[in-house]
């Protein structure tokens, strides 16, 4: 079976499986507990929070809380975040942001969706101009989960804060974290991860923010996190999210290098007469979006299925709502009949060079009979 | 080690963990995917749902939304139900439903606390009596996790509603599912429960509601768990709960007949000059609190510790409010200087008698001692 449904789970890491195996089986004690093993869990926790932040961020001006998942971290941006005033967010946003979003407009903050570009980034002077003085947040995904473009949040963050610098900028890094080499600059306020996309275990994930930004706790109760995220910690998770991350880090570069090479092969083995390319060349070398006009996407993920292939069609979170086209691929100007047949491959460093031609192969004569019954 | 801290987080069991493995390791899709291997998780879940409702619900009336924890259960309950008028909870609950009932305060509604009795069970006249017809939500622990008092939230449920029949009725119940025996009645709208407290793993819980009961969710997104908890699901936390689940309520008497056992064994065998039991008889026998007037609580867990004993100071999760006395124990009206001396001993299936008999010389030893150095 050739797995390329990486943006939608990643396989976890055998590896970090094994190490955090202890701390299911022997360090299993409550990290809010006041004996030697509880206490001990904590201050390993404490450590941990600072490795994770360490990849991307400095530890003397930004702080790391566990949440239970990226969705939930991005919750606890907008609402933590979006208070009053006008939020400002994108149209390629992941569910978790765009459906938080809209829950604050229901609750009656003014909420403005910037357009896209034609590969999914945000139309960045759009986005600033939707920035006024009684903007609280702006909201950019950092790399686009159904295209896979990435937004220059860099720059974009530093736009925002020249535009209105009480204004908090938030990203959606799930897609980027362990991925896209970068290092956070002083003009971020949030950013949420997520530990299953890169070799950790589902019902792990993180809010990153900045150390002196004050924001309420989403979850409310025992006071764990520091007040910011109540429930016992998930130690196993978080532990496993700390191995893979640091395996992905140390050599991020030489795994983007090789899923570049994944990506362009890809791309180079899919026939042109029946694929169209939606992704952008200078996206993430981790996702590679292609339309076969006409054709559905799902009857392709069945077939491929069936020959051995997993791959994904937009956003897997997105399927749960039941809704034919992405809207996110419909926002970046696709037609309806190419938008049926989107497809998402998504790669991990795991993947190899050979099932990435079988890959092709086998989308390309999937097209290809449908086409030929269908002539 | 003897490990007696039950309450605070039992250790997952092996034999569950190695059944759920394969949700790790091979099965480790986004069970939102539309391949088959993603589909199937999708209505394994389905499955699972039913399976861990049906132990104490009819799933004709009742459904379950899995969430990371009970503090997660609890708050979507806290902030789903009482929207409106005004919220009666009890003194006695644990800080996921304290701690959320005041944050309602704060965002303006009316929050009425009911006294405890002096085992920490809820005065039931007295949160009747806090009930009119604006109350939108009562919420009631089912076992006090300090004290181990039993509140009878069947009877209590049915004279919430002959109250006010549009009250929704909440109740934590944490400490009971998978020990305490019981069923739902038609007077229940929403319970929560974790799966750390019986033989699962952190970072995974539930929340039981009436099917018909409609609430907003609380973490917005991809649309999971029918749109009330987005954020991919947990699948091997959600596997390990249900398994060991299923495998506490195959012998939930025989465990509450045997878990008596070694309840009524500490009882008996720790020094009445030294020890003053807080717990009611008629309590869960899983949870026995007793006081050592005059020596702190903290100093004989750490002296307990060292001599290979694990045992807890009231709630684990308060450890983090930095509060010298529970305010739950001090609701129970016990004085300061008992206060201090609080131990919570909480039992698991898997402790034996021998454990108890040794946990209560090395506890008779050490206050005998602390006593004997302050004489």
């Amino acid at each position: 079976m050739i797995y390329l449904d990486n943006a939608a789970t990643s396989r976890p890491d055998a590896e970090c499986l094994k190490t955090a195996e202890k701390y299911l089986l022997s360090e299993f004690y409550n990290p809010s507990a006041l004996y030697a093993g509880g206490y001990n869990l904590h201050l390993e926790l404490k450590q941990v929070r600072r490795n994770i932040l360490s990849l991307i961020a400095d530890d003397v001006n930004f702080s790391l809380v566990f949440t239970s998942c990226g969705t939930e971290a991005d919750n606890q941006a907008l609402f933590g975040g979006g208070r009053r005033g006008n939020v400002v967010t994108t149209l390629g946003e992941h569910s978790a942001v765009f459906s938080a979003a809209n829950e604050l407009k229901q609750r009656g903050i003014e909420v403005r969706f910037a357009n896209l570009n034609c590969d999914g980034s945000v139309n960045a002077e759009h986005l600033l101009s939707l920035i006024d003085d009684k903007t609280s947040l702006v909201s950019v995904i950092h790399v686009n989960n159904e295209t896979g473009a990435i937004n220059d949040i860099i720059k974009i963050a530093e736009k925002v804060k020249q535009k209105n610098k009480y204004a908090l900028f938030h990203s959606d890094g799930v897609q980027a974290f362990g991925k896209i080499p970068f290092r956070f600059t002083k003009n971020f306020d949030l950013y949420s991860v997520s530990a299953h996309k890169l070799g950790g275990i589902k019902g792990c994930g993180a809010l990153i923010k900045r150390k002196n930004l004050v924001i309420k706790p989403y979850i409310f109760g025992g006071g764990q996190e520091a007040g910011l995220r109540s429930g016992t910690e998930n130690v196993f998770g978080i532990k496993c999210f700390e191995l893979a991350a640091l395996k992905r880090y140390k050599s991020i570069e030489e795994n983007y290098n090789f899923v570049s090479k994944l990506n362009f092969e890809l791309r180079a083995s899919l026939d042109k007469s029946l694929f169209t390319i939606l992704s952008p060349e200078n996206g993430s070398p981790y996702i590679l979006t292609v339309a076969a006009a006409g054709v559905r996407g799902e009857t392709i993920l069945h077939e491929a299925d069936d020959a051995g292939l997993i791959i994904g069609t937009g956003s897997a979170c997105s399927s749960n709502e039941k809704k034919r086209y992405s809207r996110v691929i419909l926002a970046c100007g696709i037609d309806e009949s190419s938008a049926d047949g989107v497809l998402r491959i998504s790669f991990s460093p795991e993947n190899t060079l050979e099932e990435v031609k079988t890959a092709a192969e086998i989308l390309n004569r999937i097209v290809k009979n449908r086409r030929d019954i269908m002539a």
